[in-house]
């Protein structure tokens, strides 16, 4: 009979997601190595093969890499050390162990190229862990490739949290995020690529202005981009089948879709051709029809192959003589015992008796109780009575049943013979086909931040130095103005020249001082992705990394120490950011007393003003820190106005030069009808604070 | 035939709602009627019958009235003002309308001892209503008692639903809230007066006391009560039976389940008696047996009716002559068809003769087709042939079966008849079913009461003047503590003597400030409800009205301009609070500018200290508030403190008397490890701050 597929071990991390749905989401086992202070970091999804490997300075960027990979299963050395296996127990993760063992061919194979010796360890780890559970073929495997999270525009896992760059705060699902509005592609590989470009963007600006340059060739060719997300559309999940090439797991119509999706590749091509853009020919010259797996395909399986690999019917006639042969026995015995029945209606004169099957009995003859008296005596050999029937059998017809059975039996032994031959030919290309997936990904990824700008108006930023700063024009929340409609959204620009490092902003609850903030967030990092940004016209500089304290609702519900960790975020910010980044700070100094927290605000602007110089948005209710423009030069008011109508405050959400009206809340409570004395009075104080505030507040840092 | 049910048109606030899961809860269909610039309003529960009337000063008081009912249809007149209509449109509750027309006999009794106009034309609009949309017996209607808001603790809907009285602000669902918590009742109308309770705490002392007394004599009575409780849980749910009653949808079950509950009363009687505590003597007198309602059903219904009322079955023997004849007749004449098998058997010999029934033949004697040659020519006519048998019928079992199923249609219909007469008798005792259901709720919420005090370990609270003051020793906010478990809660006084009308409390967010707050205002509720409270000690003035603003995450997310809320909040509280009130203010002035709120905070403040004098909870962020306390004699400060324990900030949610520690968010930052230079300076600027807030802030109010 058929061989039975080897045992495997599934961890959280080696779970292969099958359904279409989750087909865009990666699902990565990470391994961690420490060694002298250092930390070897290397993460694979067992689905494609892929796996990057780093070298990370401390646990805290360790932790932070579980994180944004949303990590279900860490893999360590056994003889870890106890204090980071207790940080690991902390975060959710299943933390398995793998003891040190000597490399296999897979090892050797992954880490080719890599030199540093914690990378090396972290990758053995790894790779002997998947030997280990998975206890089959990996040769989908990829070479691992090194990354440096300093490459990249850093943000650690907070910051994508609070910017809902793949997650929403509120809902967790993937609706309402960045990836939502950004995610265009058409095939599955193409939106895990996007994924995994959303959490680096990049720094090098040769490398985003080449992919702005496709997005804007792809721009600028409506239809042949329209016949290519068609043919993209074709295009299954080769990394995946790829990877179940190479577990053995593939069947005949995942074959077919393999022969699908390189039929299309010349296609492609062809489109790319058409466009004649320079800054495609990469592309073109890149992609790979993979002929020799295309032809294979074509000559051996058959156009509707069942699921199971093992019970035949995969294999195409002319493909394997021997194969034929049977097929041909098995035809040639079928075509006799359908005579046989026309003949023994004609002799018997019986003009129902029928030839039928059963797994039991095999082949019989079958003649009604009224019938069986025109049986011509000696004819058939009685073999199973039923109510209604008499069943009989003859020798010629079970000879022809044994030889159907041999040749059925033969043939799907071959069949599965074959079908394993064909695998592992295919096997042999597998790099060929991931290499094709790769450029096919980078693609559709690009062909859908051209269909995002086109639907959505946006515009090509431009990269100046730091010390020019920023320049948007009309810039807009991608996400909030898609959700609202671009007639609802009220646009507004971003100015921080070589004279502005600090833009502090004012303005009343719920006027839009968070999603101010976060558009110029997204708008960066949308920017450093290669995509173009919701702008009338947008001058950015890179910046390395982006640090954020926005407050979020379910701080307030969690009963945690929000004054904490507000505090722990603004020293991450000040200790690491460089003149680089970017800060967003909202209402930071909230959680704690007014003056304390007054003070504390003062405090921090003034460090990042004389110290840090990044590019900082600080929005705030201590109005009277809007005086603070008088001392930092670099420091610039904003606001956020509010109008009233009809006695109802109408938000206006347009950001304005200055501070707020710093008797707001008054006008509202005269708005509210609260007595003419207490508004007498409040105004009073008011007056009061503000002179001595004007005293003091503005003092220059000792 | 038997008759059909009239035809009623089922609306939403007529609706009764039969899942055993909601009997809980009530279905309110509500009135309203407009009249010289006063409100008529008016509402039902057409499953209990009772109704209630009350007049209201204003538009705002009616749409308090409708939304703390949660009512899903308000009836108005056709001639109502457009203008209320449109206000009444806005609330989500459909508006339904009825037309003038004579009153009924319905209206003449609901409206029994009522004066006012504005009440009566209210009444009538509601009752007609019922009366067109029913087409049926409304003999359950209770007749309308008269309320006014102004006789019970007043809260309105936001306080109700920021205080989580029987709503979750979190779920929406009912655990986790203040009825969640007291509800211990053992039958649905208790379950259902306990919220009625809870919707309106007393003023007067003498009945509040009562209640108290009540209590104190369940819990002195352990062993009685557990008896009673059995009884209770006996008890089905009286006022919706009398409901089925009258209207003519009660079957044989349902008067079963009255007849059940009714038993259970002399045993209630028998318990109250050997209590022994002249506070129950009351109740004793007032349950009713109505032994007529028990002797009748007893005598009448059968052990085990059927749901259908049309069918037969229902009335037992002895009961009625006639209907005994038709049983008899029927009894007779299948005794006589039993007897005509075995008789014919043995005439016959053949053993498997047998006599069947069907609906479309009648009677019949049935001979398998083996046997049909034994039977003797002529002694049945042949009626139907079946594949393996004939069926026979004779003349004289033809005309027995025409006698049964005579004496059968006779009976049926006989048998409606005489349930419909026994309903008519229950009927009329409706009036004595609801005021004994009226007992047993009572008698249900304050053994639900004596339940929850002795679990939680409450005292029973005593009541002082408003110049006396608060005074709670060790108090819990008795839902939180009742989650947490007693021994994770930090229990925390209250006192609040002749000299202090105003408490002022600062602290770090989420120490424990909020709960505070609600844990006074949930034990002035539940002590004027009757109940006992959570605390060791508890000296209370009644209060007239509870006002609150407390800030509710929802509020951030919902894009509201919070602080215009927050300023009508207050405006509310400090147009209609009386000194005999409790006001909550949590964070007023948060959702503006610093200044600009702490001097709206602290004339508010010297508004509700010169002009008010009502007992006020203030928590604020503003620190500098607290140096109020020099020239507001009848304000004190309190704070909630923290403290640290290697490294990390421990919450004591212990309250304190004084001003909290002023650099506590400076404190926090340095844990957070913030640059020395950064911490030196805002400790600067604090000091600068803190200066000259001495010198102006605490100003009195000129």
């Amino acid at each position: 009979m058929v061989k039975r597929a080897v045992i495997q071990l599934v961890t959280p991390g080696t779970v292969v997601q099958e359904k279409p749905g989750q087909a865009k989401d990666s699902n990565f086992l990470t391994a961690v190595y420490a060694q002298d202070g250092q930390f070897g970091f290397a993460y694979t999804d067992l689905a494609t093969g892929e796996i990057f490997v780093s070298k990370l300075g401390a646990i805290s960027s360790v932790i932070n890499e579980l994180l944004s990979l949303r990590t279900k299963e860490v893999v360590i050395p056994t003889d870890l050390s106890a204090a980071f296996k207790t940080e690991l127990n902390k975060l959710d993760i299943l933390v398995s162990t793998q003891a040190d063992a000597p490399a296999t061919s897979e090892v050797s194979f992954v880490s080719q190229g890599i030199q540093t010796p914690v990378e090396l360890a972290v990758l053995k780890t790894l790779v002997l862990y998947l030997v280990s559970t998975q206890k089959r073929a990996l040769a989908h495997l990829q070479v691992a490739v090194e990354y440096e999270p300093s490459q990249f525009l850093r943000m650690d896992h907070q910051v994508k949290e609070a910017l809902e760059l793949s997650r929403s705060l509120r809902t967790g699902e993937r609706h309402g995020t960045l990836l939502w509005l950004l995610d265009r592609t058409k095939t599955a590989m193409g939106g895990r690529l996007l994924k995994q470009w959303l959490d680096r963007p990049l720094l090098d600006r040769t490398k985003i202005e080449q992919r702005q340059a496709r997005v804007g060739a792809f721009s600028a060719h409506f239809f042949e981009r329209s016949t290519l997300q068609d043919a993209l559309t074709k295009v299954y999940d080769l990394e995946r089948l790829a990877g179940r090439v190479a577990f053995g797991s593939v069947n005949g119509r995942d074959l077919l879709q393999l022969k699908g999706s390189l039929a299309q590749v010349p296609l492609i091509k062809d489109i790319l051709q058409q466009m004649q853009d320079p800054t495609l020919t990469d592309f073109q010259n890149q992609l790979d029809e993979v002929p020799e797996v295309y032809d294979l395909i074509d000559r051996a399986i058959q156009a509707d192959p069942p699921i199971s690999v093992t019970e035949g019917g995969i294999i195409q006639d002319n493909y394997n003589q021997t194969l034929d042969d049977y097929r041909n026995a098995m035809n040639n015995s079928k075509q006799w015992i359908a005579q046989l029945e026309s003949q023994e209606r004609q002799v018997t004169g019986i003009h129902n008796l029928r030839i039928g099957f059963n797994k039991v009995f095999g082949y019989y003859i079958e003649v009604t109780k009224g019938n069986v008296k025109q049986v011509p005596a000696g004819r058939y050999e009685r073999k199973q009575t039923l109510t209604n029937a008499e069943r009989y059998i003859t020798p010629e017809l079970k000879e022809k049943e044994r030889l159907i059975l041999e040749a059925q039996e033969k043939s799907t032994a071959l069949e599965y013979d074959l079908f394993t031959e064909i695998r592992e030919q295919i096997k042999k290309q597998i790099q060929r086909l991931q290499h094709l997936a790769a450029v096919i990904s980078e693609i559709d990824v690009l062909q859908g931040f051209s269909v995002v700008a086109e639907q959505q108006h946006y515009v090509k930023p431009t990269f100046t130095s730091h010390k020019k700063g920023v320049h948007i024009e009309n810039g807009r929340h991608p996400v909030v103005e898609k959700v609202l409609g671009a007639q609802q959204y009220i646009a507004n620009g971003v100015t921080m020249d070589q004279h502005t490092d600090i833009l502090l902003i004012t303005g009343p609850n719920m006027s839009g001082k968070s999603t101010y903030m976060r558009q110029m967030a997204l708008t960066v990092i949308m920017a450093q992705l290669g995509s173009f940004v919701p702008a009338d016209k947008c001058e950015l500089p890179i910046f390395d990394q982006i640090f954020t304290r926005i407050g979020a609702a379910d701080d307030l519900i969690s009963g945690k120490s929000t004054f904490m960790v507000e505090m722990i975020e603004a020293n991450n910010a000040l200790a690491h950011a460089s003149s680089q980044s970017l800060i967003l700070f909202d209402e930071l100094g909230r959680g704690t007393a007014t003056y304390d927290g007054m003070a504390l605000a003062q405090a921090i602007i003034e460090y990042i003003h004389e110290h840090i110089h990044a590019k900082t948005l600080f929005s705030t209710h201590y109005h009277e820190l809007t005086g603070l423009s008088d001392t930092l030069v670099k420091l610039a008011n904003v606001h956020v106005g509010a109008t009233e109508e009809n006695g109802k405050l109408i938000f206006m959400h347009k950001v304005l030069p200055g501070p707020a009206d710093k008797s707001y809340g008054i006008h509202v409570a005269q708005l509210a009808g609260l007595p003419h004395s207490l508004l007498q009075r409040a105004d009073h104080i008011l007056g009061d604070l503000e002179a001595q505030g004007a005293k003091t507040v503005p003092q220059q840092a000792e």
